[in-house]
């Protein structure tokens, strides 16, 4: 096991109701004037937002509102909510809504407390020394942000998404309940579980020995995943169901089941590149790229995958051929993904075979290589980007 | 999913020569003079207490020693304790051992901050409104304390042990380094094991339906502990089956995979009576008491017993007899504690069957009920004692 050190100081609130007490954590956490962020229509038109409000004012928090993050959100209303946050004086971020919301909070946090250009982190120009407060009233379960310190901006100039990863934008709160997510449609919630699964799979294929405990608890997570995801795709209204999604999004992703093994986040990094280009969700990129990084690095690490493919996807050991178990595992995988609605290849994405050499570009590998368990180089991963354009449909 | 709050701001600083850094995360928790709390002479005698504080030292930090903590930890030395923080103006309590140094110090933290006998914190009278800050070099992978908002104090005079639990103890940092649990004799690790398994036990074994994540997440720890404990009795240095064991040591009981559900702690609550009276080590009573207790309620929870036997005792399911395969999986429970050297009945433990009616007197239940899966009374909790002293030697 490798050296490390994990700190995810988040207080988690969890269950029905929840986000009715909003404003007290908001005062516990030391908010008197919030920046109030959000997506789409949505979150006013079920009423959430009203809550939300009601909650504040019951504690006399003041609240400046800031709608519109879109997904794979942009950096332009960042930095509109950088200039509200330094002229308004807001001390505390509170995000309503999913990933892309809180990940355009945490990026707020940190501009609002950096004289420079707050793509200075992203860029890797900078590090940040501090950042405001934030706290999140989650309405998917997908991302994780509402336990992690890390932030995925989209620069929209030049179609670059990148992330920034810190301690200092760990959510101060986090308000999950399951109930909020019972509106999102199947493709939505689809999306969601495929993020949660990555998220464990760039954790669990890793190049590090001898991690039971880890791959164990990353293990639970996909069984979780595989069980709940059809149920909650058959009957949207099934708060276990949602429930076990949405704690099991939060594990996923604040580390705890990923510390002390060398993580790979090559799956990510080539997902990044289509949902910046084509605008299409990152959970559906990663259920086309994934399983086709899987099939290509499989043959240098056989024995990692069957046992992927035994303790999780339900595969009989082939002792004799072990790669042959370890294929099905992969398979299983995207027959899964298929089976709950998501792509499977560059089509079905809308992706373009012949925009791979832009992506390779825009990845910016050059002569290096990205990659954990396998390292990749440039070619490889534009290898990787052809077997998904090329798999065929399930 | 019942709905809960979940909140473990623990840093956790894990692997080799860790314990080094001990002085840098004691300023930045705020620390300039502490209470440098231990147990046995082995800390000194291994060359621990010395780096510990030469890394102190390094770091301009004050300390005031004050050693002798034993197991199962005694209310007198938490009164001295509290004497020296008040007296010498101490900011944070360093424990170096484990969970009865650090239960100590958390007690001590609880005492130094309140005007009236810490003992109300644990016979419920009052509720802990502050307390000093903890940090923790852990010695023993076991209690989880090095991660919880719990801890465990027999009072002296009158044999009783009892627990406080409160987000205010949760230390600030705890340092795990595996080499230090190098030179545990088989039996503590063994006792430790069993421990960190028990903890899972209280919370797998529930009335709550449908909650996947966690169950998921509990077997992991329960595989985890079942393949790394006979590793390390075989090869008491095997970093990585040591390093796995403290991270799950950690996970079982800083509630991660607790959350949402009914817990049971009935177990723990038998076994207290126990150690008070033997001083027996608390896992090896666990290893008594728990298969006990399973046996005693297997029959009202038979599907759940099954679900323990197939998923993490790797029997296979009677479909048809259900009870069969439940009961398989305790047997193979107790096989397993005793191949680890753990007692699995009163002979083995040194505990009399006579005084049974006293522990049952002790636990103070009365005409009430204690328990989460299945409610115990005064009379079922004696049933369970006579199991445990009537069970066969494996």
């Amino acid at each position: 096991m490798e050296n490390f050190n994990f700190y995810s100081p988040t207080e988690f609130v969890f269950g029905r109701g929840r986000e009715n007490e909003c404003g007290i954590y908001v005062r516990k956490y030391g908010g008197s004037k919030v920046l109030l962020h959000y997506g789409s229509a949505s979150a006013r038109k079920s009423g959430l937002l009203d809550r939300v409000i009601a909650s504040l004012q019951a504690e006399g928090v003041e609240y400046v509102e800031l709608g519109g993050v879109q997904p794979n959100p942009h950096d332009t209303l960042v930095y509109q909510g950088i200039e509200i946050c330094k002229r308004e004086k807001i001390d505390l971020i509170l995000a309503v809504g999913g990933g892309s919301t809180i990940d355009s909070s945490k990026a707020i946090a940190m501009g609002a407390c950096y004289d420079g250009d707050f793509w200075d982190f992203y860029s890797k120009k900078a590090k940040p020394q501090a950042a405001l407060p934030v706290g999140t009233v989650l309405t998917i379960a997908a991302a994780g942000s509402e336990g992690s310190g890390d932030a995925v901006i989209t620069r929209q100039d030049g179609l670059l998404k990148r992330g920034c990863t810190t301690d200092l934008i760990r959510p101060r709160f986090s308000i999950l309940n399951p109930e909020l997510t019972f509106s999102l449609p199947a493709w939505q919630t689809a999306c969601g579980c495929t993020d949660i699964m990555s998220h464990t799979f760039e954790r669990y294929f890793t190049s590090t020995e001898d991690v039971e405990v880890t791959d164990r608890l990353c293990e639970a997570i996909l069984m979780t995943i595989i069980k709940e995801a059809p149920r909650v795709i058959a009957n949207p209204a099934d708060y276990d169901a949602r429930a076990n999604i949405m704690w099991a999004g939060m594990v996923a992703h604040n580390n705890i089941i990923g510390v002390g093994r060398i993580q790979d986040w090559s799956s990510h990094k080539l997902e990044h590149e289509l949902s910046a280009l084509y605008d299409c969700s990152h959970g559906a990129g990663l259920a086309v790229i994934q399983p086709a990084w899987m099939e290509y690095i499989m043959p240098q690490c056989v024995m990692r995958f069957a046992r992927f493919a035994t303790r999780v996807m339900g595969c009989k050991m082939d002792f004799e051929h072990p790669e042959v178990t370890a294929r099905e595992g992969i398979d299983r995988l995207r027959r899964f993904f298929a089976s709950i609605g998501m792509p499977v290849n560059f089509q079905q994405l809308g992706a373009r075979e012949e925009d791979i050499p832009h992506f390779v570009e825009t990845l910016g590998i050059g002569d290096g290589e990205i990659g954990g368990i396998v390292k990749l180089n440039a070619e490889d991963v534009a290898n990787i980007y052809r077997i998904a354009a090329h798999t065929p449909a399930v």
